[in-house]
């Protein structure tokens, strides 16, 4: 069995039940997640050895995150304890023209307020096959980037391969600061993964003919960005999610994957009624990781990666709790939701 | 008022609420359920003096599923009490390609155990006009099957009209098995109720030009279909569902209804926002069931079982809970939805 | 800081959760709504001075009502005690072909018995710069209509501009009853707001070329209704909204406004998927209201106007919890519904 | 098996979750109950062949009351359908030295506007061992009493037994009225059931030595009480509930059963930790009904009513949801509460 | 009408329902508290003008801590909006031997990162006839008590009477830390609140004779503290609460007040059943302030500031929602908790 | 740290809501239970090392109960796949004098079919300290009794200490049965541990002066079953539960540890206010366990593990959720339930 291990936070998600707003709420639904946690627990669905690294407090709160992470067969002992709170967000869901609304409520979270060495990345890492971290993470504070710079180096030295979601996050740190920061990590790292604005955000590395609000895209466009991606930094492959956002209820969902040769292979694209769109991306990537792991060619880890994350737009909160098997039925065609009895 | 009989399971159905996964539940919605139950109840809803015949344990789980079908005023007066359990049945629902999920629980169940000689049948039919089983009920065990032919032998002598809903379910019996037995019952039977893949499951009799997977639909084949069942069993009657599956959220439905004639008549076909699709054949048959109670031409029944049909994937739960009025609104071509005030 | 005072009944609105029919419910979610309540506490949404001016019997319900108009900042200083019931109202949610029902309960409310001079018009309209009330109030009781006589005259006196949604309900009066009370009072009225009927129900105005039960609309009709609406009754603007009801879950929704001009501005129109398509209308209504009171030219009026109400749509019950802001957002042409974080 | 007829309202009731308060509610259970509504529901689950009478609105919320009698079997046919509305109450549990809180909002309903006549006595009494109603009945309005008395004078004629509880309550009508109305019709009763209030609030009969809000019982002043009513109205039993309020969560509960002689029997007191208390005397008088019925000596006849009713204050909502068996075992001195498996 | 401002933190407030634990928690009723907000409601509650002021973060959870207050009718005109996040806690609810959890995630919150200067208080104070503040705020950051000096100072200025409760919060800060900020505001207070351990936490003074883990309180030991606080900081009242903790579901509630005089009154002692106890404290300090305020002689005070917070046990969630009438109707005696109707 | 392997069963719960009856549910909460696993998931909590060995279906409801082990920490490699169904068993809470009910639907679970040589004890058994198992499980089947005695072999051949919870459960299987097969089970037991009934019903060792209805404890009377209990079988230690029934609510709790000298020690007893009783001996076994592990003296083991299964009383759901902290503090006399802030 492959061993993943993936770093970052994870936050209590408040949600209020169904399409209520915020301001309607006396009661919020409570799950756990983080842009690399979401893709540990994606992959251990998949029954890959997953491991997460993190910091929480020492209290109740803290443990919950833990146990939710356990729950789903993730390897927590590598978890730290410590520090002053645990990061909260809030989603409000949208609805046909209403989009969904996130409230940060992350920093001084514990991981957040890491210090470099409170890690041992050499003993973490033992017997990993990958490693996984997203631009999130280093966007929570300088002590986090050089955290993941550790783990990038030690991840280096042991042979470990390495992938990166770009998750550019707005509201946690600046273009410049984040495309400064970034280009920095990126030399070690093997696989980008990103979404069709995260290359323009960070490294001001855009797709020509795309216009993100209408959701028009280009295929020449995102080869080109992944072709730019491939030569600035040297990754072996680059992929990159299509998402045409109609409205906050239906999305079309798609995906590319480029290894630096003269085109890409696409996946098919789906047509997704929304129950939940958070993580959507995070399960993406899980999945890419996991063709990564089984060397799937090309096409077939696309469609893997797609039929996944379309899947994963199904599932409330932020985890990918979808088996192998049912990626797989909807990878291989079947599209029609029949029940099975 | 026209008097129904129906025999089979009630089980106690379990699903998370919403969107839910069932990894993702800590609680779940309990209804009861069952195919003939469910025609009971929506023939019950549309003024019918409907009853139940069914075996349930004498502890209150079992009452809870005997109080469902008096609230609704099913004729409970026959159901017997004993045996070991209840059935059970989980469903998760799905959303766009992500499909519903059925676990069947129902194994050793009070009337799965039943032996012939338990029910009464001169008794329960007396007064009866028709009389309704599907072909769960002969694959639940022998001794069913056996309890079937007794009620059918019965409804004969007492003049009591019979219909069948195929209903395979390819997790409680092969189809082997499923046709031995079913071939032997039907020869009893004046209505045949199918959907599209219900007669090449139990008989091995295809429509031509329909492949399921992709929802497409063939108006000769069916008519086929139905002329080959009737020319085997000798129905009066073959009534068929069409379902086009579009995704778990989104499908189309329509119906068929043949006579042994030359052609068959079509319903409209409604494209339907799913909210629950399971019962949705047994509300097509209930109403199917009931057009023939009043004597309806072929064209104003099969309009309205489609209706009453589509209607019900609006409901939550098995049973159709919709009124003779509601459906005759729709049947008639109201369809916009607006409200009412 | 603009004021608006709006003068209606205030109910408490039941309705089960989801999806479910009524007779499935055990619990009821309660919420407080008026035609006119709706429209005062979307107007504080947007920042404006919103009274309610209202009768609740002096107990604990009564009180629940006033409570939730100053959870979102209208101003209930206006509000009697007594009587003997809160009017109550319940909702069950349509899905695709099952349309939405709503019951009302709200006779013998204590503002249907209210008598004329229990309300100091003089002292409440102090300061305001706007007065809202809609067909719904005088239907309640004769002594509501007198009652709505005086508001309209102590706005007269003061210089209050005014508006009036028809909204006629024919659960409270008869077409003949409100076509004679509504047209006495007309005169004294500035802003008329509509839907597709209201014309044609109350006054018998009728939109050429429409037919609402398939939801085709003709622009050229609905001029020709604002049209005789102006001749007859001297207003200077009639809004009409347009609904497209394609089922209960999907709706097309724009709408018009006309000032006397030869012609009329129309909206965009938005294809929504419903969330709660109650008080879409009086989203509307305190949209256009809002831009009245800016002043903004029509077509900016409309769009405002439907972009609020389209938004209403995916907000759980009768409110729109809907801010400036993001009204502004979706009518400036945000319609991807993307998640902000 | 014994055939009871009992005669009342049936009215939703709506209560906040657990121990909100009106003000914190945002949802509402919705349960169905009446005093002889109650009454009906424990006897059919008790076994007894048990019918309810009454008018409800032919809407939907109507009919959630009929199910509700349906689903604990209860005989619904000789439900009217029609009027106006359906009564309401809201109840507000309390706890500790915080009293729970009734609202009433049952003024106009389908069945306070009856008019005598409209049910046919002679038919609905058919067959019928016994008759009941409460003084909730005649409160209604005048047209109920005239219907009250219509009742009694039918079950007179076929020598149906009937039995009354007193039930006063205050918001309804006046001392002055009670006692007028009342006094009519008790020569018509032959048992009647009180708790300790009643007799004095409606017929100005006073237990000596009893201090309600203390709970200071005296044994002689209720044996003086019930000797009282029974030379002034002819009843051949008197039955009183005898409740020690320490607070809110905490009752001391026990009852007598007097005939005429010159003592009477008293049960053994319950201490009860209340889950919900309303419909408390109902369940009491319906196992007195019961015990009535059976035959039972007086003994243990209020051991078995004191017993059924110290149970009812552990069943949410006002149904008494106890079996024969559950009572009996209680009665039969098991208090323990152990866990049977 | 007597206006009181009250000035401190308004939180989100989080707990699982009922008696769950928070480790089995997956969603969370949401309210929103803080001692001081606690005060503002329940005087709002007996119909005092009350202000609060504070400062939240401009996003939507900040607005539904101001809706909430507004929603009891607090006038929240006076509210900043700014910083970076609202602070929350958690709270599990005990039972019997297990005791309830407060877990605290308020730091960084707008409040605590408020700059002297940024509230104008001769403003927000005028009109004001009493100020009320905890040792909570000055608790939160060096500016906060920095803040409360500015506010003590206006309000002396404008010769608004003040009150503060201690409440010692040993997460918050040092007993050493708490002693010397809080004897520098000592002397601006005229009446004191304190429980039975804060004088000793704070300014280590001590009851004699006082065991709190064991719940044993001596009267003489309670008027000694009061003595000893009035001597040192020239309090006009000292009033302190008398708390005897049984088990997390069952104390002994009753308080004291003292008046510098030779002895102090003490209240009745209730028994109370808790239903939520977070909050009593607040609501005690909130019920004195009104007597203050009426002017009520000091066994009236204290009589009516016990009953108000005896009942406040029984109200979920942080504030109390008792009328005037229902704390005077328990202050008279009615202790029984009989239903009212 | 310590490693103790469990073997059992694990069931779905499923129980009504607060104090609702069964007839009154349309939702269950659904948690994952067992005699033996409620000991595993406690040992974790504790921070031992703790391990399950059962048998669940290969669908995503055995997957869940997986999940919810692993959740708390429990290693579940040792549990198998396969077979037909998962147990389920339902419980309805009781209140004051009405008792809780609890319907067992675990006939033909995967467990209960289990064939001897499916586990490998070996190696299931490596680097274990300790072996626990209960009554139940050799109840649910001839295989499962001898799968236990595989187990208990395999254990003594590794030197694994072993603990039997003597758990009767009549509705698995007759005293006699019970007798004949714990008899040959019991000399490969080093900790008996039972109730108050147990000895008596599976060995027909009886405690004199005990009745059990009553709650009435004989010290001498439980000293001469364990001392019965000792020489018969040659245990170690002989744990006993002492349960004082009051009611459905509040029972006295305590409990008696006998290592085969001439008197025992008992615990203090606590007075417990319940919130869910179910699993209170599973907790108590656990912590004895957990004792003996730690080689506690028995004083200290005894007051250990009363005080865990007084506080497991106060958790919903059967597993005992309560850290260790949390036990030693009650054992060490903080029994006031306070808040800690």
């Amino acid at each position: 069995m492959k061993r993943v291990v993936c770093f970052g936070e994870i936050m209590v998600r408040f949600n209020p039940k169904g399409y209520l707003r915020f301001v309607q709420a006396v009661e919020f639904e409570a799950s756990y997640a983080g842009g690399e946690a979401n893709v540990a627990v994606s992959l251990a669905n998949f029954g890959v050895n997953a491991a997460y690294v993190t910091k929480v407090p020492a209290h109740e709160i803290g443990q919950c995150a833990v146990n939710e992470l356990r729950r789903f067969g993730v390897d927590t002992s590598g978890v730290l304890r410590g520090g002053e709170r645990l990061g909260a967000y809030y989603v409000e869901k949208g609805a046909s023209q209403r989009a969904s609304k996130v409230i940060y409520d992350r920093s001084h979270s514990a991981i957040a307020e890491v210090k470099p060495g409170e890690f041992d990345w050499d003993t973490l890492l033992t017997g990993a096959d990958w490693f996984h971290f997203t631009g999130i993470t280093p966007a929570l504070s300088d002590n986090c980037a050089l955290v993941c710079r550790e783990a990038l180096e030690a991840a280096k030295r042991r042979g470990v391969r390495v992938s990166c979601d770009l998750n550019y996050r707005k509201k946690l740190w600046s273009r410049e600061k984040a495309g400064e920061v970034m280009a920095g990590l990126m030399p070690l790292v093997e696989v980008c993964i990103a979404n069709e604005e995260d290359a323009a955000d960070v490294f001001g590395i855009r797709a020509e003919g795309t216009d993100i609000e209408k959701g028009e895209l280009s295929r020449e466009g995102y080869i080109s960005v992944a072709r730019q991606l491939t030569s600035r930094f040297g990754f072996k492959k680059v992929a990159i999610t299509l998402r045409g956002s109609i409205s906050a209820s239906d999305n079309n969902w798609s995906g590319m994957l480029y290894d630096g040769g003269s085109t890409a292979v696409f996946a098919p694209s789906y047509a997704v009624r929304i129950v939940d769109r958070v993580g959507g991306g995070d399960s993406f990537g899980a999945a890419l990781i996991y063709a990564q792991l089984e060397g799937w060619e090309n096409q077939r880890a696309i469609n893997f990666a797609v039929a996944a994350s379309c899947l994963k737009h199904t599932v409330e909160h932020d985890f990918n709790l979808m088996s192998l098997a049912e990626v797989e039925a909807l990878a291989g065609g079947n599209t029609s939701g029949r029940v099975q009895r």
